[in-house]
């Protein structure tokens, strides 16, 4: 099994022995919404489908010759054409396109695919959900990402900008202190983040209820993040994970990536007014970064899946 | 009764006989989070305040004079003190504003006031709202808007990204032909738009029960979009319009802006599938653009109003 | 001569006396790009064109009836038709699109026509702009606008996102201190801003230099910026505005809004430093608005033109 | 020598063998500007940084014990701090905030400093750069990295939103064709794309001019798009990245991340036009997405620098 995004193709493209590294291409950000309409009560599935494909396309970067060049534009079509008979889950749909490409095309070994999905509601009309009329849900957006590397399939899920808030039991003290430090201490302040996490499966899952598992998943990462006084947002996080793979065997690993979105208590008393943590002042930027992997001990860290589902360079 | 942003200053600036006109100025976008914590179930008020004088600021325009310039960071400090014993509804926060800057600076005639709301709910544990923990909401943003004017005060509330869908029972047919018209008509599309709305209540409505009527105009909107065949995003906009301005008598006018999100079905007949609706690419730009006030019958259209709610320049 | 925007169309629409107000239409952000090559020399114009028609649309939205409705599409298609020989500046582009639609369609009373004109620079290969290959310059996005009103034509130019800063030469002090003042005043500060500033030209304007002037007014402004001492931003913006009214009789009006960006001194004393004017956080929110209009003694306010020119609600 | 964010620690967590896996924290998008006044031309640094640390923090997460927990307000105070002195180059200023923290705290055995770096240019005032008055350049912006694990140092400079076009000398054939092929090959068309890319040092490079080379790779990237035809993005790509290898023995590897930017032909014949090249549409989404990497032959793909590069999850 190769790395697939960092074991340079060794050819030497020039005298200089300077060389094609790793390397991969696609269509991005393909927005399919498909209507299922074979009953008066419509169904909707809103995804934006990034494309990407890994394998022999060095002749096309050193010669510009194209024959191994699988078209963006045709792995576009691929995507709308595939969605004519049904998207189902992501990840299923994701896996459909990997199994394709991959199957189709000799020279491409895997890829990567990845979708955001959009979630809607039914508009309620006379308190029932209407047949064909849908208000979007806001709040997260759902993610998904299938790695294929030859047969193997890897399949992560995950969620982006679930902003959550607590109003208390967060603290911070006991770190240490030098020349720079002046933050004060405290056992009561307000603990803030957008989460964006990604769980992994086990190589090779295919047949798992994703509709139920994410839906679990966002449960538990909520209900987590109120659960226990907050030391730190590292312990909070780390508790959110662990208790995501205490309840889900079927997931490897999760890592997650929070902002501490700091809300500074405004100092009111040149204005003779009080403050005991009541208001707050919301700050942009500067803030924390926290980010941490929950995983199985002794298992296979998955390297090339985090390296392919985050950004090339 | 002046024209506020309109009516210049008549000062004889330089010898060419340039002029101060219309002017204001404030402090934008104030975030402000004040958690009420008088028992341990905590409430939330999460809002982005702006504040912007209008009155007789010309000395620091032409000579640099600042003895009228409230400081934009007071108008700041204002805004965190006021929220200390509570801010109830973006719309009487902003009235409470007005009334504070207005009274207390002679050369302050007036001025407006704007807030976003971000709405939060109690994250669910064990099917119980948590006391202290919170996760936003997401879906639209909620508006308010006041214009202080002398004694008057105008009231606006409105939300905006509140994106909604219906995937069929709309069309477009019976357009005027031109040379440059390629369009085909149809009565089977979808019709997808991101609501901006804002109404007006009649000047000098102070004690309503803004959070009620904010619920049951999005209620309204939402079901008026469903309600009939769309014959044009131009008539189900109206429709929207006179179902809200006939529940509330309260409401003097309200504007909509609504962009007309194409969503086009995609020919799949290249790659021999058919595509009975089934199939859309949602593309970004450029998008139909559909603005309309809908009103009463001889009623004032409040011009410096809708001036000053939107962009100066 | 009507108030486009704010005179509604006196039509009962129900029983109830509700009536359709101000109302406009078209199609926005056409992303249109033209390459010029009547030789191998080519010519790059990018501009982004939106179109909204003002006129007679009642039925469309009190009865369904589009016999009136121009379709958006046709609006861009005429967009890219008229691209076809040739764009020349934003305003003459914009200019054309007006008087066809006005001529063109009985029931079209007027109109508002906008572009963003993105700028590009040949890029340099051994010292020599190339002949086909540019990059884009960056720093401010120039701005075109044109009011049409039967046959009025009313001419905006202006740009937004020009960055400036000054770090010396500006200071704020003399303003009124009330129980919400907490401000220093001081004599040496960052003063920074985002220029947005759109310029109106007499009604009828129609061959002028449009791409001169541009240039000229670009270069008075960041020149004011630094000429003389900033007491406020409100002075300097004055200042800036004066300039260009002095050097430019062919305009009648400008229209600034620039934010106050602050950058704050950061206190290094808790760690052993000093911080002689510095060291700055450039803070994002909250920031001043500062907004003016610097016009003619004794000129038509020309609201209508302001009013069609900003957002619609 | 580890694999910093993919070697878990392995301490078992709880009964069900629960382990903190890759982990990192710190102060994100610290805004900092510094001006330099020792004579009355002064000079402006401003960046946009970013401190991560990597080492022993398992307590923090697993017991909420914040012993080792450097809080990320003090790295931000540091940050503010070292620049009181100078900034000098963005590579130079974060190996500076690199050696301190990995030298100040035992646990702490490395971690990633990441800065953006906003270019400013002198405005011109009767043909001189003024002594104190800026304007933003615009165009792209340049991008510092350091990894620092242990006594290692790697350092990666880059540059983003670098946008190009050239309107001939590119095409794309010979690419195969399947079921879902439609597209057309073309031996002229737009070629677009905003260029992102970093260029990684070999390890220890600490005593190079960092501002000159960065002039010199921006110059190189501008000038090989230019050069040849183009047969496909990728190419392309090569040839930038070949070119900037060979003139830069220091450089080790280049990764860069390019979209195509669509500019598609509009099909003028409805309306009686032709269209040879001359009038496009700009398409926002889906786009084509081209990332490689260009390396020396037999050298080490560095994959922890990557990995810590780009983003967690």
């Amino acid at each position: 099994m190769t790395d697939i995004l960092t074991n340079p193709v060794e050819t030497t493209a020039t005298d200089s022995g300077i060389v094609l590294g790793a390397n991969q291409y696609g269509k991005a950000e393909v927005r399919v919404v498909k209507i299922t309409r074979d009953s008066e009560r419509h169904e909707i599935d809103d995804l934006n489908v990034t494309s990407q494909l890994h394998g022999d396309f060095e002749a096309a970067h050193l010669e510009g010759d194209n024959g191994h060049v699988v078209a963006t534009d045709t792995q576009k079509n691929t995507i709308f054409s595939f969605s004519r008979d049904g998207i189902g889950t992501p990840e299923a749909f994701l896996l459909r396109l990997s199994d394709h490409f991959t199957s189709s095309f000799d020279w491409v070994s895997g890829g990567r695919w990845e979708a955001e999905k959009y979630e809607w509601e039914r508009i309620q009309v006379d308190g029932e959900g209407h047949d064909h009329s849908f208000v979007r849900k806001g709040q997260e957006t759902r993610t998904a990402y299938v790695l294929a590397d030859g047969d193997e399939r890897h399949v992560v899920q995950g969620l982006k900008g679930l902003t959550v808030l607590k109003s208390t039991e967060a603290g911070f003290v006991g770190y240490p202190k030098d020349r720079y430090t002046s933050l004060q201490e405290t056992t009561d302040r307000i603990l803030s983040t957008d989460v964006t996490a990604r769980w992994r499966f086990a190589e090779g899952s295919r047949d798992l209820d994703f509709d139920a598992i994410y839906a679990d998943v966002k449960r538990i990462l909520l209900e987590e993040f109120t659960r226990r006084y907050s030391a730190a947002l590292q312990t909070t996080m780390f508790d959110m994970g662990r208790a995501v793979l205490e309840a889900h065997p079927e997931i490897a690993e999760i890592r997650m990536s929070m902002p501490n979105k700091h809300h500074f208590l405004v100092d009111l008393s040149p204005y003779q007014l009080d403050n005991p943590g009541e208001v707050f002042f919301a700050s942009d930027r500067s803030y924390g970064l926290i980010e941490a992997s929950v995983t199985r001990e002794g298992s296979d860290p998955a390297l090339k899946v985090w390296q392919s589902a985050t950004a090339f360079c």
